[in-house]
Order: C-alpha cells, then sequence, then structure tokens
C-alpha cells in the first residue's frame, strides 16, 4: 500500500479523526483524552495514540517531573492534518440536518 | 452512538473517503469507481455506496435507457462533504515529506 494511503487509515481510523480533534485545541494527559474521546477504550486510545505518534501527528512528552508528567500534542504536521479533520468534522455537522431528512425517510 | 458519530465513521472508513473524493469530479458508473478506487473489491464498493447513499450523500440514479445506464453522484450534502475529505487529503499529501522522514528514523 502507498504510504499516504496509510497514513489517510490512521487518520481516518475509527478513533484517529477524534483523536486528532481532541488534540486540536491544546496538548492533553492520557486520561484528559479518554474523557473527551466518548466512547474510546484505554486500549484503543493507546494503539490510536502509537500509530499517529509513528507518522510524526503526535508528539509524546515525557516531562522529569516526579511522578513524570506524559502529554500528547500536535507536531506541526500534525496541526495541519488536524485542521483538515476538524473542518471535516464541521462540514458533517452542517450537512446533518440533510442527513437526518433522508435518514428518515423525508 | 450520536447520529453525527456514525456518518463520520461512513465517510472516514476505509472506503469511504476514497469514494468520496472519486465522485468529486465527476459522477461516476460502478466499474469506473471500481477502477478509480485503487484496491476496493466489488462487494466493499457496493458497501461503501449503500451507506453513503442511505446518509443521503451519494446519489444512485438510474436512467431508463437499455440496458439501464447507471451512475453514482454527489448529493449536495455530499459536494460539502467530499470538499471538506479533498481538502483532509491534500493535506496529508502536503505533510508525507515530514511524515516519511519521522518514519525513515530521520
Amino acid at each position: 500500500m502507498c504510504p499516504s494511503r496509510e497514513v489517510l487509515e490512521h487518520v481516518t481510523s475509527r478513533w484517529g479523526a477524534l483523536t486528532l480533534a481532541a488534540l486540536s485545541s491544546e496538548p492533553a494527559r492520557f486520561g484528559e483524552l479518554r474523557r473527551c474521546v466518548d466512547g474510546i477504550s484505554e486500549k484503543m486510545l493507546s494503539q490510536t495514540l502509537k500509530g499517529l505518534e509513528a507518522d510524526g501527528l503526535v508528539d509524546r512528552r515525557v516531562q522529569s517531573t516526579l511522578p513524570p508528567h506524559v502529554d500528547y500534542a500536535l507536531t506541526p504536521a500534525g496541526e495541519k492534518v488536524a485542521a483538515a479533520v476538524q473542518a471535516l468534522i464541521v462540514s458533517l455537522y452542517d450537512v446533518m440536518p440533510d442527513v437526518m431528512a433522508v435518514r428518515e425517510g423525508a
């Protein structure tokens, strides 16, 4: 598979898009992200973050405090992609009334 | 699951994004779409189109010629979403050099 296709799949995976969107406003800790991305399990969030980190879209930052403070932030590349993901989500909210009308057979 | 989350999953499903993107330029027949969305199986394309049609993003148009000519076109709602998907894909191409550098450990 061509690499950009792979990255597209990470970004648009079940949870990838929502995780990127959740990181758009500011860096967050694991627990914060879990509360923010409604319905995601610990395991899936961990896998999603690893995939986005391997693509260089998310940066896992360990601060040498005691206990160590870990948070996740968008990289500059991640910010570009997250902005596009946000715009996609906004476009979906925009068309939801039409979608609901079709689904309800209106 | 809230309905907009469901639509997000259709749009960003493994093949949903690529199918919407393929329909962006003009309506297409099933066979044209299959050739255009590299790697998609007949079954997956059929399922993907059904999902997008049920959301009111894609319109299946049967023309009463002999044999009947069927094609798929974006609805106005589908055009908005497809434009956002296209922008997301463009943003991914934009960051691919960074992604590849991270992946190669550069």
